[in-house]
């Protein structure tokens, strides 16, 4: 499914870039034109991507890796250099000295925002084209109880403090990606409704473009679309066919096939939290009856595994603790504890074999607060996608827990912002003084 | 999702061919080649996609339509026109007589053949390159029974049966492809488990070769995925995005995303049949319990509306005479049979609500029986979305009827077959006599 949401997966990930020479009539065929300055851009995106992905290496080893003459890679290296985009390895590392030094991805000048507005928290990260954690700051918060000029009040001062971490270690925001926990018309950047926050109808993008008033592109997306486009690591093809599902306040998910996002007709794919899986089940937040979510949602945690005046109830508490709270018990061998983690895996182990059966992706990755208690819910839903799955051996798919745990959303964020310097280098401008030895 | 399988959807309906002047490295990025045979075949692959999807059109046209010089264009029609791909259509059906003449699609010579081995029946279907059926045939039988060896003799008879009538008609086959209706390892082209068939681990591509030592290929695949195929209508746009559910002996799908039918890390995607949607319910063939087969399946309908003894339940009475029979009754307003109705539409709006949560498709297409009964089956199917779909107006997913109904898999086979012509019109040979005059 394709629709024309506004932010794209990492380039990497997704097909490669326009072709230099074709363009597209009406009826998608390709036709031939000559375009030497798409052609130059799509040579220095393919040098981009192949440091990258396969590291620091000379330019006559780029060149062979990308069928390119050794005067053409050098040329096209010199001038990811003057824009600040790569830099000497040989030279500032290795100190070999040797004419045929190797070149290396230089991304600290470069940086992509990532933000989120979950129902427990507010969030931003500023992260450099290396991957490098610039700044990165999470406000617990009512985020329902702010209402939506609160959340996008709280956002944009969080942002601008990353702005500054940037600015303090001489980078350039390049973009910026706002993750929100709910249903959004991505073509009309506004939030339908987003049933935990209890909002409808807000015009997020308008919202934020007036709070924030900056220079850099910025796109808004579902908290787990971008949660999955982070999971679609870059150069890793075992991620590229994923279906990740992602939990914070409720529970949602994305489709990753073929390292590209799966985002239905109007974008809002990936509602997995809104699957029917209980029809006598409890009621969910958007007024339905037996959604996945009112199984695995972490309320349905806390409910099976505390009384209502335990802490870990306690919204003034922030998550993170109420969880480690969860995992102590649970290491403890607290039986109620451990029984609530078992019923939640369960259901979500027959909710993901589901989605198996339909989609039978390379990998169920468990994001957000799946990720935090992954190693204590894994078992079991690798259990449930056996009993489950038609195909044998879960039809080859594999249960991995997140490494980037409740930070998933706002990574993607980032590396949305980061994507478009990856599909056209020059929108990074020269530097003034950029080393002529690099020629 | 993604896999090696060796069928694929329509070129119109999939990205572009390979760019002609492009290559992919082992890192995937794109490296300028120079090769003009390649260049040459994407151009006649694009005409000829140009023609099927925008109709009859000069040669001038054709030259604007696709950036072509005008005498590029005329080359590339002649070419193609030698290989008995186009014709002038403005001297043959219009009597114009001027110079510049239309061309159209010339697809009589151009034939695809498609099979399928479904619980009730073996079929086997000749298609020109224009659409056109060229010959037909299905026979009913008790599959099961039959076993393995016996369906595939059974399908090999039909198949040579096609094969006179294509050459009776002066056609050519260029390749087969056969449906089953069950888990493949399209890799191995072996049958996994076909439940509705009690079969397990069948060398179904080895005995197909066995049994007809053919000059063209044949490839086997999943016979809702060859049914999704066919819906991925050429030059459609409303059906690059759809879910195409099938019901024939058992129940299955197929995702088309973008154009192309998502296969999953092995080739397993759309066993939506073996979803579980009544953990309470009834056992299913493939030994689960409350698969949504159990639910909507065939089986599941006709126990509903009339009693063992009567004939609906007859192995012996063809399905179309049975469907028939059930048809003729909802007509007529019996009570029972309109009961068994709703429940089965209930359910098929249940489960297909789930999967549109999980993928905003432009379309749900109900194919196979269910495409027989749609009318019936559609209000409660459209009812059920509009009340289990988070997103609003359900997402904007419409419920269409597949107008191939039983015929979608063996069409979707035949569409297969042709694919490879459309990506490369000079896999059909250059005629010895073709018409200097089209030059």
């Amino acid at each position: 499914m394709t629709s024309s949401a506004p932010v794209a997966p990492r380039p990497a990930t997704t097909a490669p870039p326009t072709n230099p020479t074709t363009a597209t009539t009406a009826a998608g065929r390709p036709t031939v034109v000559s375009d030497q300055v798409a052609l130059r851009r799509d040579r220095l995106s393919a040098v981009l991507h192949r440091l990258r992905d396969a590291g620091p290496r000379s330019r006559a080893r780029l060149a062979g890796d990308l069928g390119l003459t050794r005067s053409a890679a050098s040329s096209l290296v010199a001038e990811l250099e003057e824009r600040g985009l790569v830099r000497r390895a040989g030279v500032e590392r290795r100190r070999v000295g040797r004419p045929g030094t190797t070149v290396e991805l230089d991304g600290r000048r470069v940086v992509g925002l990532g933000a989120e507005i979950s129902a427990a928290h507010v969030s931003a990260i500023a992260v450099d084209l290396s991957g490098g954690v610039v700044a990165e700051h999470r406000c617990p918060v009512d985020v329902a109880r702010l209402g939506p000029l609160g959340a996008v009040d709280l956002l944009a001062g969080l942002v601008r403090e990353a702005e500054r971490g940037v600015g303090a270690a001489g980078g350039t925001v390049v973009g910026l990606a706002v993750g929100v926990a709910g249903l959004l018309d991505t073509a009309r950047e506004e939030l339908v409704v987003a049933p935990n926050l209890g909002w409808r109808d807000v015009p997020l993008g308008a919202l934020l473009r007036d709070r924030l008033p900056v220079s850099y592109p910025v796109a808004v997306d579902n908290d787990a679309n971008l949660a999955a486009t982070a999971e679609a690591v870059a150069g890793d093809p075992a991620r590229r066919d994923v279906v990740v599902i992602y939990a914070e306040g409720g529970v949602g998910g994305g489709i990753v096939a073929g390292g590209r996002l799966l985002r239905g007709r109007h974008g809002y794919a990936g509602e997995f939290g809104h699957i029917t899986v209980d029809p006598q089940g409890r009621r969910c937040a958007c007024g339905r009856i037996g959604c996945w979510e009112t199984v695995v949602g972490l309320r349905a945690l806390l409910d099976a595994a505390a009384d209502p005046d335990d802490r870990v109830h306690d919204p003034a508490v922030p998550v993170e603790e109420r969880l480690a709270e969860i995992e102590r018990r649970a290491d403890l061998g607290d039986a109620r504890t451990l029984a609530a983690l078992d019923q939640v895996a369960t259901g979500l182990g027959v909710g993901a074999a589901v989605l198996v059966n339909a989609l039978n992706p390379a990998a169920v990755v468990l994001s957000g607060y799946f990720a935090t208690l992954g190693r204590h819910l894994r078992p079991a839903v690798e259990a449930q996608l056996a009993a489950g799955v038609l195909a044998p051996d879960s039809g080859g798919t594999h249960v991995s827990i997140s490494s980037l745990g409740r930070r998933a959303a706002v990574r993607g964020g980032a590396d949305v912002a980061l994507a478009a310097v990856y599909a056209d280098p020059t929108l990074v401008p020269r530097r003034a003084g950029a080393p002529e030895g690099a020629r």
